[in-house]
């Protein structure tokens, strides 16, 4: 929602001066498929060259110019001006719409080779998260297995505009390889999901559309729980990225309602959602949908019910904040300031 | 999410003793074809009894068996108890998602003079929401400019799941004829959009599918501001039934704060599309997306910003209170509530 001139990054606030922070989302871009060369087969080179593909990107959202496909820029304007003890990579692509299944596996192997030795081996603060084919979760599934006893490695991503709700049983071979490994499921504002991208249809503006992931995530996070996804795999932990948050009391309460009543349907969910939400589901807290009146947003933290849920990130190079002040809210409690700028990153990611 | 047997309706909390009431959301169901006999010419009535429709309801949602098709248990079950001084009835029906746009025609303008004839007629008390074909908005401009002259219609009523956003310049002969005559827009709970009801596809179950209504909703109020069409119809007022209301505050800061970054896409959207919803929108308060603890709700009324926002509703016979006091949270202050349980309806429905 900002152009380039609007991306100047705020340094930390004064009162975080001895805190750590740990950036739970930080996107990085392949600038051109060039790069991603020396990771791919002969035969995905000459696939590409042949075929003239340029980007795996979306190009929907604005960056600032280079800086996300820059090592040095990021430890420049982000990593060193914060002193981020740890950050997380996040390589947002259209991978797992690609309708060559095998080609798709071939690119995510790529990417993550390439997020591997080109970030991950040059600086000790950096995590990686593992993208995947969605397309078949079985090689899903092997690509996690193949990198899991990679340290830089803690998250598996997937797009929350999937080609169906995520709690279906077609993928959880996922959901079982990220548990085995420990790796959190990173879940990010993006993707194509053959769905209009509202439930009442394709709407006319990208205003719109943008809104409107909200309402995707939220689907998700009810077919997770719904699915019995956290029944199955009781260590998994699912974060949102770039989704918001202050959708989800609402939601709760209104999930838990309606299970009081339809519990039937779903035996396997045995308590009610929002505590299965809470303790299986995180959300990063930029870009935050600030209210006006700084207390509602204290107060929608609060109707969160935990001070476990929330993990700072900055989605830089989106830089979205407003202000310095746009960070976080004034008014929470310290310690729950604490967590959220680094002790819920390290419990999520194991760091 | 009731069962009959838990559907006996409470009476008014004595704090509200001398307090007018407007029900806003009062269902009525046509129990069988037969009863629009004598409302539909010969033509329908023999393509009727030819394929053997014998519904025109979704049959969905558990009901008091009866009561929503008896005026005289409607009185005894709710108006006399409640003394009720308004009370909008909404026949929920599928008729908009009828192929043949004849046919649709003919069964709206049936429902539309069995609920004059049947139930208008019958008690001052009662008033009237017109169904009308949303598959051709010029037939449903026409049914709405036929009855406008019938002082017991207040209200113009929608599916939520309609075949495209709300917004969409189709639709706004509809809107052009419903602010013409001072009828408000109602939008329920219902409707087939041919799209599936989450953004990321079907889901498995009914409870996530009810959940799900919140987004459908979410993604009209979206639309209809979006489009511009608020700008175009200043006197407008939309209803929105069944909706819960727990959501509006986050869609409302996420909503304003992207709308700063893309409003040249939108340049009639000329002020905060908060303040346009506040002005325009009302919400029914049944079913309640109620949290455990009562303090979130009244802070959740209060971020609304506008204590004209809900109306009071007993949704029967969907009759999903859980107690006396889930029919409104206690905490609110004596104005509002005095608002909500008539006030706002006044002004809205023009009473």
């Amino acid at each position: 929602m900002t152009t380039p001139s609007d991306t100047v990054t705020p340094g930390r606030l004064p009162r975080w001066e001895d805190a750590e922070v740990v950036d739970c989302d930080v996107r990085v871009t392949v600038s051109s498929v060039e790069v991603l060369t020396p990771f791919l087969e002969p035969r995905w080179q000459d696939y590409m060259a042949e075929s003239g593909v340029r980007t795996i990107g979306s190009g929907r959202y604005p960056t600032l110019p280079g800086a996300s496909t820059d090592l040095h820029l990021l430890r420049d304007r982000l990593l060193d001006p914060w002193q981020t003890s740890h950050a997380v990579l996040n390589c947002g692509s259209e991978i797992s719409s690609i309708h060559n299944e095998d080609w798709a596996l071939a690119m995510a192997r790529a990417v993550n080779d390439w997020l591997a030795t080109e970030w991950l081996a040059h600086d000790p603060r950096l995590r990686g998260s593992i993208v995947v084919p969605l397309q078949n979760p079985g090689s899903a599934a092997e690509e996690i297995e193949r990198l899991a006893q990679h340290r830089g490695f803690v998250q598996v991503l997937l797009p929350v505009r999937a080609e169906a709700p995520l709690g279906k049983r077609r993928y959880w071979p996922i959901y079982e390889a990220a548990e085995r490994h420990s790796l959190a499921v990173g879940i990010f504002a993006g993707g194509t999901s053959g769905n209009p991208s509202t439930p009442v249809g394709w709407p006319s503006y990208y205003l719109e559309d943008y809104v409107s992931y909200a309402q995707a995530f939220q689907a998700q996070v009810v077919s997770l729980v719904s699915e019995g996804v956290f029944t199955k795999y009781p260590n998994l932990r699912v974060v949102l990225t770039e989704a918001g948050f202050t959708w989800l009391p609402g939601l709760m309460w209104r999930f838990d309602k309606n299970w009081k009543g339809l519990r039937r349907e779903v035996p396997w969910v045995d308590r009610p959602p929002s505590q299965i939400i809470r303790d299986h589901v995180r959300l990063t807290t930029q870009p935050l949908d600030e209210p006006d009146n700084s207390r509602h947003l204290v107060e929608t933290i609060e109707q969160l019910g935990s001070d476990e849920l929330l993990m700072f990130a900055t989605n830089y190079p989106h830089w979205q904040f407003d202000s310095d002040e746009g960070v976080l809210p004034s008014g929470l409690r310290p310690e729950v300031e604490r967590r959220i700028l680094a002790g819920n990153a390290h419990d999520t990611y194991r760091l």
